[in-house]
């Protein structure tokens, strides 16, 4: 049987998950796939600290150049998370012929392009199935059984955190906060939460997969982001009765014009199969021209399943070493163009607090025409001094919205706009 | 650019879709790919017919056997469907050294234990991803993405023509000749529909997904299957008042007791994930401890979704095959027990029609409970002669079931069973 080491750099959730694995189900892993696959050395920070799983004082080390130089190990698995030390660390493994499996979102967002390169110099594998999706396999479809479509989009939820703090507000008529507190006392958010609820983890996920999906590499720092900290849970209740969920999306978009990719909370129709995935599970579309639109439904986050998904990149690249090769890297990237995000268009809806004077809704009406902004449909709430109108449009761009909203805002009988939310009535 | 020899053994529907987007799209694919895909050869059955694409003069042929023996031919692609001449052809194919693409789920429930030993003796690749589930990544994710999960159960709608038929009976109220006749009709059900709705096509898509699942050989003669031929419009109306939707369900399950394949109607609960998929939309759940639930949905048939898979794996072999190796095959077949179908459990839906004499339910619950059969809960519909009962029963297998049914039978007020149904109330 082919004997194949691994060594690991960080040992916490997802890594402890997996090590329990590898060090307590060998056999059964290595009767499905007839590899042995052998810890060999598991880098931490903290040598002293208590964890899930036993680490044998002959593997442990604090020191992570120790597991990047090991001679004995094949295959790094990266579970430590970060831009650094993290990045050079995969670099440095990839230079020394070593085969990298990554959770790492943040870290392939912003530097994928480079180590995709270092590991093709190489020859050997850079997989990173984890780090979008958590257990789905998203990664390895969009790469190799998709390899054949044009794809056009991709849209879906793949942040589980920020799920979880909506489905609650939704539900529950929670505010953002007492939400956020609820997600971090079930340990769903981070003591630091703001890559999550500030859309920053979907961003660095959504420019992944659309830098696979359209083979145009997108830096993570060119999806435009909003996150969801400023929602209120007002504007949830006036959606609902206007039949709408709010959910965070990642969108991504290949056209004529070039690639766009953004992530912002958007209201979905309720009957919208988005409006349905509930708490920490993700979601994602994709469509193309021939395969119509594929549907894929799971568990975005947690030990386990995201074990799963870096097993699995573990067992193909150790199929890859008992075969003698590296077929991976298989990742081209083509000159494309990013399009301006002025200029992508959505459906729009706003909240106006107005005093409910005759002709207020005139005026509101007349500025947003004089700007290419159409209005679909009003409803008021309440009257007098403290009306509420709130409005559908129908599709404007991005710039166009931005500016009828300044010109609105200093008309005379408006008072605040309260809220505006993108709308996202199409299925992808 | 590394070029790779592609010869089709069948041009049908989805050889015809697939055939023209190589020949077509060549330089998109090799843009995205790095790869030269070129058509060497293409067998049909008859070289007049007319065809969606035009097939040089060239490369066409009514000899098969030139396609396998084509020296320029590096991967060959069976879209021929049936098991014979497939079958020989796809062995011959892989003896040559050559790697095959095949979409044929029925050969493949057949014969896959010895193709793809076959596959494995040559050190070629045998891909099949487009045998299950049409456009849906389902093949591959199942045996590389999850390769290290303990898969436990497999369920889903795995037929686009039944549940086409089943949602024209829902929604319609047609009973199920005149769907089937729609289905004709639109060109979802072919003129002989018995493999379609007799749960052939299912049970044979069911055999491969539980054996790369479990790593367990089960051919597909060992599913066990029931068609929705003999689904009466009336029960789908009852059920619809119950809360419960018709649907062919395949379902895997693997457990101590060994492991279990079958394919037959069932009545899932309306807000269940699977009530939701309509026409010929496939869906797919998996299972497993540290996954959770995943679920794939997408096009289940259908030329173009279908040969984006086919595509995906010409790909994949075109790249083993400019490595220079070949990873692939990867899959393992362990012992393992196939359990009797009479011990598999589940609920069941029974309507009875019985004459409306005091003490009628009386003895049909004492029957069931003497077969340790319990029922959940009970409806009467109509009152005097005409009277229907309608029985929900909690867990009882197969077996106890059956006993029960020819005990209920024979009652003196019962006139006819004139329905049993599986109830799948779980998600998988």
């Amino acid at each position: 049987m082919q004997q194949v080491g691994i060594g690991f750099l960080g040992a916490g959730i997802v890594g402890s998950a997996l090590l329990k694995r590898l060090l307590e189900e060998a056999e059964a892993i290595s009767a499905k796939t007839g590899l042995d696959l052998t810890v060999r050395r598991v880098a931490v920070r903290s040598l002293d600290k208590s964890r899930d799983v036993a680490i044998p004082d002959t593997i442990i080390t604090d020191e992570p150049m120790a597991v990047v130089n090991d001679p004995d190990v094949q295959i790094v698995v990266e579970v430590m998370g970060g831009l650094e030390p993290a990045g050079d660390l995969v670099l440095s493994a990839l230079r020394a012929g070593k085969a990298v499996i990554t959770a790492n979102k943040e870290l392939m967002a912003a530097r994928g392009r480079e180590l995709i390169g270092a590991a093709e110099e190489s020859g050997v594998s850079l997989l990173f199935e984890a780090a979008v999706g958590g257990g789905i396999p998203i990664i390895r479809p969009l790469s190799e059984s998709l390899a054949g479509e044009r794809i056009t989009s991709i849209m879906g939820i793949v942040n589980g955190t920020t799920n979880f703090i909506l489905t609650k507000m939704v539900e529950d008529g929670a505010d953002f906060s007492e939400a956020l507190a609820e997600a971090q006392g079930l340990g769903y958010a981070e003591a630091d939460p703001a890559a999550d609820v500030g859309g920053g983890d979907a961003a660095a996920k959504a420019a992944i997969l659309a830098s696979l999906a359209f083979g145009v590499w997108v830096a993570g720092d060119r999806v435009y982001r909003e996150g969801i900290e400023a929602l209120d849970v007002r504007d949830i209740g006036f959606a609902a009765d206007l039949g709408y969920v709010p959910k965070l999306l990642a969108i991504a978009e290949d056209s004529e014009e070039g690639v766009a990719v953004r992530v912002h909370p958007a209201l979905v129709p309720s009957d919208h199969p988005l409006a349905a995935v509930r708490g920490a599970t993700n979601a994602i579309f994709i469509e193309g021209p021939a395969i119509g639109q594929l549907l894929f439904t799971g568990p975005g986050a947690g030990g386990a399943p995201t074990a799963t998904a870096v097993l699995g990149d573990v067992i193909n690249a150790a199929r890859e070493l008992a075969a003698g090769t590296q077929v991976t890297p298989r990742i081209r990237f083509n000159p494309g163009r990013i399009r301006e995000f002025g200029d992508v268009s959505t459906k729009w809806y706003l909240r106006l607090e107005v005093a409910d004077q005759p002709g207020v809704l005139a005026a509101i009406a007349s500025t947003f025409g004089a700007f290419g902004v159409s209005i679909k449909s009003v409803w008021q709430e309440g009257r007098g001094d403290a009306a509420t109108l709130l409005l559908i449009t129908h599709e404007a761009c991005e710039r166009d919205l931005a500016t009828a909203a300044d010109a609105i805002r200093v008309l005379e009988d408006v008072k605040e706009i309260g809220a505006v939310l993108r709308v996202q009535s199409d299925e992808p």
